[in-house]
């Protein structure tokens, strides 16, 4: 069996920070998305390969908390969680803690399954809710 | 008296866009940005000035919600209004009309007054909580 | 009959700057391209349409140098000017100047006409030759 | 002794494609960008000191050219190289290789250092021309 990707790591690269000296905050959201295609793809459903097949799975809604700053050169993991799962969307829960233990950021993303031909909601695949329920609960 | 940049004109560009032929959500945001700074301008209180001098006025939380897909080419507006002005907060919201007036998106950000040498809050400038006033209240 | 947009303006966000406090340098071509789409819609050529009927138009060499700092607020105007003009090729050059009259970064862009279908480059469309034809000519 | 980080693993993510289909060229930059930092601190460099402390490495040209498309899941390595070592200034190559063998892309990137304070351009320091020597040369 495989194992799923619940965390990635994340080092804040000079591209990702800004001329106030830290992330810029859209950017957090770019990394947690990184983190998503990592798990999907460690849950046999890679991103790449559902845009040409479908389900799409777009984002609905989204959220960020910035707790603490991050800087050029930070390094830590984000953490993976699920925060609700429904029939036809969930909603993924995102932990940024840098390596001296800060929590620095949180996010959530809202995805929906969507049928690319008709535009519709559809069931989520069950692979893919096997795999999110494996996911540890968000908090 | 000047006029307050409340509406920011979007076109999305190729750079917006991802492989699945919409713009990759993250890039809202920094739409929302462009737009949140244009407006800063034109009430006299520009960012390169704030980051130099103080405060600074970091973002602790967004939202964002995506109504209908935003493609290359599409272009319409981002209008600003007020969710909520506190004494050392405030929240802006934005929304995206296309040009053919369907509502696209729509974001939240809350900024806090700091103090950079302290790091702490502080109260908002009395001329940026005159001019957040003068914004329609979001819905 | 129509203007050629062959300026394009252009103003430092917080975005397009990095720790250093001045603009990270791959954001300079994101810079061009958007000046790019606009000539290219001006001339009647939008790309949207292209990308989505033919022909495409990648890009297969860019280059660019910085000569002075671009800084958050910093404002100007990119000047577009044609460097060559082949059968099924052409390269695009791109002056960044500060309004303050500073050159502040030049880039090329290298495209070629190509076949989506097949993957073969092909002739440029006669339409695209002659607005390419009106620009002035790079130093 | 350190190794030096010579390769870089590039995986192409959702936010580095565009509506048609394939890597946005100027992220291949972004992307050199992430390898050249690694690189430096690998030799006891990193960036995020080089830029509190000086020297600054500002970037003063750059160069890419796209050789075959990048696709949203194509994994490979990015192999740096040493084109140039001058007093105050160096070149680095970039190669993009698919883990399929195919050369998708190479890029260079000149850099200067700089004294932050006076703008002026002084040696580089000894231990990093004695890292960017133990590069192999650049074909």
């Amino acid at each position: 069996m495989t194992t799923l990707n619940q965390e990635y790591p994340f080092h804040i690269r000079l591209h990702d920070t800004d001329a106030a000296g830290v992330l810029f905050f859209a950017h957090l959201l770019r990394q947690a998305h990184d983190a998503y295609e990592t798990f999907m793809e460690s849950a046999g459903l890679d991103l790449p390969r559902l845009l040409r097949q479908g389900p799409h799975l777009p984002l609905v809604h989204t959220e960020a908390d910035y707790l603490a700053p991050l800087r050029h050169g930070d390094r830590g993991r984000i953490r993976l969680s699920l925060a609700k799962l429904g029939k036809s969307s969930f909603t993924l829960a995102y932990a940024w803690r840098r390596e001296d233990g800060t929590l620095c950021a949180r996010a959530l993303s809202v995805h929906v399954a969507m049928d690319p031909a008709s535009g519709r909601s559809i069931p989520l695949p069950p692979e893919l809710s096997a795999a999110l329920d494996k996911l540890p609960a968000a908090d």
